[in-house]
């Protein structure tokens, strides 16, 4: 379970609460509002879940170990640029995560405004819970009990949660890719579009973004990703020799 | 959605939200806490569902109409008295109700100490959800959240919770009796025991509560409970015949 920033210390330990009713015990905070977070830390009663929690300055790092990763929001003011998948239904897409050995997190956004863009583009889906049209808006710790129910219960029943970080690019052959591995190819791959001179330098930003959705889109496994990082290492070597 | 004497207003208003969220709408309270109460109705934001609330003194008034009671709670510290259903096991139990135009109620008890044995004796069954052993116990509005997620994509789809009250004894033959059609014959039984002097006056209160827990294990139909009314109003007339 990853939160973004999140506000409001009694929904930090409503969070908390939720994954150990659950039985989910690895939590990380990106960037919180400081003064909050301690709060929350130091609430009477806070489970050793909280003590324990990873706490990165980015959300890219949070989930760099993870193979899958699920966003979550609502999308009544928004278009989704990554799939959407309904909570009750998300366990198809779980199943074979844990079978292969692959980490999932769920991420939730701040309490105001949720994910935003750019949260969503390291993200593999986007979780929807199907919520009435007129009050859509669901509480922090509310949303986290539900979903954490329904992957408790339904999509990974006696599974946990992500297991601590482990060293990346020494996964099977099996596992789908980490989140970490995607970043490292999509580097790569900027840094060949970049010498081959691809488009100018102001659309950077937005090809950053467009590469992170499409890799994860994708769905290639870890030894593709090991291919297509050889692949792209060449070219880029190429790319270098002929412009000295 | 049926709250037993709540007394966090901001777990009342966290309930409220929920329902509104999964699309509920009806919401009695059974003899609050009225300074808290009061603070939750009050409270800015708060949907109309608060504002519209019924207020009882008593849970058999607050479930009077329904079809299908279920209690919510843990079995950590007691054994049931009726059938238990795991939450994600209550589709069934729910839908033959639905399609016959039953009323359910799910009640939930105070935050401390949850449902008492009498309060569970007006329940057809109790509704676990299914939490880690280590950390059974849910915050009340987080558990409210979980039981309508489900019941609103799986138990009773597009179905709403309880409507009104509707006028007792003029239910159709198809549907189940209400709890208070039950309410009605348990009190004729029990004047039949008194009359028959069944048992000593002592036993009278440990009889009351078995017969609640009884006539609702029977799953008795309507038509069944109007023959068996009749029968004992029969029987209670010849006893006081005999005796006069």
């Amino acid at each position: 379970m990853v939160l973004v920033s999140p506000r409001n210390p009694l929904n930090i330990g409503a969070v908390a609460r939720a994954m150990a009713n659950f039985g989910f015990s690895h939590l990380a905070v990106v960037s919180p509002f400081e003064a909050h977070w301690r709060e929350a830390r130091s609430a009477v009663g806070a489970p050793e879940l909280l003590k324990n929690a990873r706490e990165t300055p980015s959300l890219a790092e949070a989930v760099a170990n993870c193979t899958l990763v699920l966003g979550t929001g609502t999308l009544t003011y928004r278009k989704a640029e990554q799939t959407v998948v309904r909570l009750d239904t998300l366990a198809p897409l779980v199943a074979p995560q844990l079978e292969r050995d692959g980490h999932i997190a769920i991420v939730f956004g701040p309490e105001k405004h949720g994910l935003t863009r750019e949260d969503l583009s390291y993200c593999h889906a986007l979780v929807e819970i199907p919520t009435d049209d007129k009050q859509p808006s669901m509480n922090l710790g509310q949303a986290a009990a539900v979903c954490l129910y329904e992957l408790a219960t339904r999509a990974c029943a006696t599974t946990t949660l992500p297991a601590e970080p482990q060293l990346i690019g020494n996964t099977s052959r099996k596992a789908p890719p980490t989140s970490a591995n995607l970043d490292i190819l999509a580097e790569l791959v900027e840094e060949v579009m970049v010498s081959a001179e691809y488009s100018p330098a102001t659309m950077r930003e937005a090809n950053r973004h467009d590469l992170r959705l499409m890799l994860r889109k994708l769905q290639i496994n870890a030894a593709d990703s090991r291919r297509l990082l050889g692949l792209f290492r060449r070219i880029l070597w190429r790319l270098k020799r002929i412009q000295s």
